[in-house]
């Protein structure tokens, strides 16, 4: 099994089907250069969730990054401009309440699960208040582990405070 | 605000509603005690968020951590036993499909946004398979910032590989 | 019909069913004293929205408000805090996916067909980001109108841009 | 990041999807013409929000809006007229009971947790009855403030009394 | 088969559940009176459907028809008053997305299968805009047929344009 | 606002999208001829609501209203009578369990605040049975009033006791 | 197994739950008495499955016929008028969308899997209209056969054209 | 109204919508040819309502009964062994968890009503078990009647016992 | 942890809650005596899963089975007779469209990603038919492996083919 | 009926209408060849499910699986690799939540009556954890009964314990 290597990402059922073309046309050029969403990152200076996160268009992307891009992957810059540049904002989510692809089914059980558990510990580390998910970077690290490899996910969001008035 | 300090978890419409009368007097022990989960976690050699999965019913308690946790309390070993001893086994998940509380349902959103990207990020890391929620370990921690302190949120899950047959 | 007069809450049917039994307290001291939320909330330096949420479980009363509160109704402070005081977090949200009181309706109708406008004048004016309903401050005034008096709801709330990594 | 600047409606996954094609051609003039609703608005003597709802097919242009907006964005008038002219009125809605992106959801969420305070003052204020969202105006402002510039969205309705009979 | 007699109206399974138990108490007691709704409301000067509905909750009665409606049935006024008096206003609806009685479900039916011609009519003969459900008076009446009476069930709502800003 | 004047039908989102393209052309025939439905009624010896229901695929035209409908719209008889004619049944209702267009979410409001009222006063005037939704005429007028003109909905149908075996 | 003999209904989760509680006495009585619904039918001249519609609260029972359930089961007839008795009429239906228990499912799939196989057939033999479920007798037959016996269900209802106006 | 004569089925919005073509191939020769499922079924010795499931994708044809068919309905026998011949099995259901058309939800009311009776009934006559719905003939008979003819619907199903391990 | 040593069954949120009491019970004793299902089955010669069935209101336990169950457990049989003995029939399913908890929603997973293969694998070695659920054995094994040992769950359930008529 | 011969899979409504477009290819190419998934799975070394599996997009082929695939089907080996090749990975489910194909609806039925009971017997078995669905064989046997053909359907797949921390 490919690790690491230059892979695209998965393209499942809807993946693209409900966005506009241009990223169906971004993940075709980055799978004909055999580029990993990390290796474009890197190239244009930022995490590679963030660059899947433009990719699957959950992310806006400024017009400098579309310019790396474009050039990272050796495709016309101006189509990307043309229809998600600066003018374009995503509209961003799954659209289905309840994830069923088994990757992302997991997410959303540790929500389930540990999600009232979690609500409690930040109340009692911060207070009233939520973590955001505007102002928060998600990053993914492989951590070796002899009984198998292991996925560090991590989110680092803003607690905001609930206010009064 | 109180931050960090001795304070019982959020206690809120049906956290306790659907789960043994127990669980109930444990978080209320705990408030008595005005203590911490951290706090409790320490004394028991455990992480806060597993004992906070715990005191809501969404993990299995040892015997010998039935024991530790009554002792830190003070309450009446012999009645957790009982209840939600080695015979007893957790229905975990919050079980409505779309969590509306704001801070359980950043969480999910978190998901519905990134749910796609990780998985392609995930893929090309791994391989095809998944991230552990049941082999998982969920932290929390503050992280201070001078533009106000950030929730460090970590999933640390093994990666499992699909096998074929 | 009494407008603005000394009356209790509306108290319809699961409004207080799933919180705990001091909020349904809370409203009966305000209908026995024949308080408006508006004279509560002047008398504890507050806005009568806030007050209207601190009383259906949907914010949280510092130690302060709570003894401002109990002597405004003229009860017995400790059991406010004793219940729903410093250690306890609410658990928000009207708990139904789609309101069915018309009152309550016409706000969710108004997501429904002003929604996708409001995202795009908010990304217009602001950028790509939220407006938050964590820093947000929500404000009812009567306008007077010779073909029917005008109810000004008002939601003044941060803008939070979507950062990037 | 651009704020108030000409940039066109945020164009996500469906929003024109289920209209009529003549509105993704409204908003490609209004992208070429780089205009902001809110200089449309000027234009043509009506509010950004309104303008903005007619572009997605949630208010009905009267003929005279129609001739205005075809010539400030100089495409033609009669292509308008025939296809959502006087004849057409609009099936106004998101289509998705309860909606996922994150910007549109963060007001649904203000229905969700201030839903049953509002309609508890409004009844304190006005007594039986609902606010229209028919008779209602919703307008947008940028209101600068030190720690982070706010919305301010307002929701301008007529009380509608319920009647007896 | 009873009809026009004096019988008190169909309570079914959740039809009190979710209401103060002041209305079992007024069905009860129009039941050992043998009240019909028409008897009760010509007695105090209303109609039989906003009768129904105020007994189910539906409609908020004033002090003056309390007062009327405790008399006819002959029971304690200060009861009602204590309870769902002018402090009180009515949660409306059902509670279920889609009636499953049948007497309902085709009232139900009715919408589902002439909504959209209805909504053509009403724009056709009034212009954009909606038919009020709030000033609005239901009446049912018999119409007697050779080949099996007929139930005339009327909505007269006032008609409510869309204003434009 | 023009009223009762010819206008085509409300056509909006997925009106026509799951019906067979005659009736999208019916409508356009309409439009072009600027007929409303009651002209259109009264040309062929109908009721308009009937007529709308007919041209939204919500009724089932016999030969002889399809050649009447062709006549007045001086369109091609043969094409209704092959694609939607006397083999063809309508497979009727709108497809979404709770409509969100403001105008139809009305009417299903109306089912869900009065429809347990209009059952018990059904069952008092009728005894056990229903009211046929298919032996049933649906009719509206405008009713001139000079606080607003009102719409007069009715339903006008049989009235069928449940039969025991 | 015991087949056909004196045993009482299924009675399984929340069969009486929503009912009032004398269903769940005469089931109680029906087996005390070890009856089964078919010698009840013959004892008061009925079918059976009508008398199990009545049990479950799924049918009106006129006077006479709780006289004579009275009379077989050795209860008290006055309890049964004074709760469920002239004055009652049931809220009819399961009450949840999709039934689950195998045996009801199974007659949902026959609605799935044969329904519009059916409509076609009944369109084909009747023309537009329905079959009625309120004029409708349904009856359960054994019928033996030497590869398993089969159960021969029967719907019985009146045909309703569609009227036009 | 054109009552058992040649006729073609009921197309309605997506009865074909999600088949492969040839089953709309087949219903359009059915109706050029005049053909009645009764008249198809008799020629090829079937029943109509097998033959209707068949037409509508609900029913596997064996290669004798796609002769046969193709033969009467005088098409290219090929093109259906091609497309829905030994080698494909049907996907069945209607895919729609409550039926809306009124025909159709007729039947499943009969469900939501009759089921829990029928379920106690079958208990009684048969055991612990079910009615099978694969090992069952659904037919369709007019049973005329002075009131009114009826619809007999009969599903002869086997019962088959739950074993035991 | 403790395998298969004597413990009671899961006993989580609303496993026993909509059950008759008497399940609760029979696990109660079953705790006290510190018996398997494994053991509970050899002594009464039946399967572990078919007794765990039997516990949870998922099968019908004939009278002998009873009669054992209470002799293992020693307690009072008439007890059990009395609620759910011959005359009673289980209510079967868990109820919950989507199994929220992680075992058992790793089963619904496995339908959902397997689903379709299963049916095209039994197609291509059954024909058109189903495998029965209700003439069916569950059993789970545990198969020691170095790796981690394995669940071995089976499902025996008989072929039964799709009949044509 | 032809059983355990050469022919293609289920080829339903929705099957292969989400999936890139290879997979109907792939399908089409194995009815062609008249193979069995068996024929498939003994000619490339794997077993039968797990080549149904990849055939519905619900597993990943490897480089070689996909080689040997070619080969066996006679088909172009560059165009599956450059659509579901190395850098492909399954977006894996149904996708509908209750599943309504009779064959798939049985095992959801399997998961709704025995979900509970195998839970408690892996508990039992195994302590707390789950049976993995990702490193899980399923496998189908024919199994010979002369009361009628039997399918044995098995997951055989690791047990993973909940770890703490």
């Amino acid at each position: 099994m490919a690790n690491a290597q230059a892979v695209v990402p998965t393209v499942g059922k809807s993946a693209f089907s409900e966005l506009p073309p241009i990223f169906a046309q971004l993940s075709e050029a980055k799978a004909r250069k055999g580029l990993t969403f990390d290796q474009i990152a890197k190239a244009i200076g930022k995490d590679e969730v963030w660059v899947a996160a433009a990719f699957y268009g959950q992310a806006k992307m400024s017009p400098e990054e579309i310019a790396s891009i474009a050039k990272v992957l050796e495709i016309d810059e101006g189509a990307i401009h043309a229809t998600v540049g600066a003018h374009w904002f995503p509209n961003r989510s799954l659209g289905t309440a309840i994830p069923s692809d088994p990757v992302v089914y997991r997410l959303y059980e540790g929500v389930m699960v540990y999600g009232q558990p979690i609500k409690a510990v930040i109340h009692e580390k911060f207070g009233d208040g939520i973590m955001s998910m505007i102002d928060c970077r998600v990053t993914i690290d492989r951590k070796p582990d002899p009984k198998g490899d292991r996925v560090l996910l991590t989110f680092d969001g803003k607690f905001l405070p609930y206010i009064t008035w």
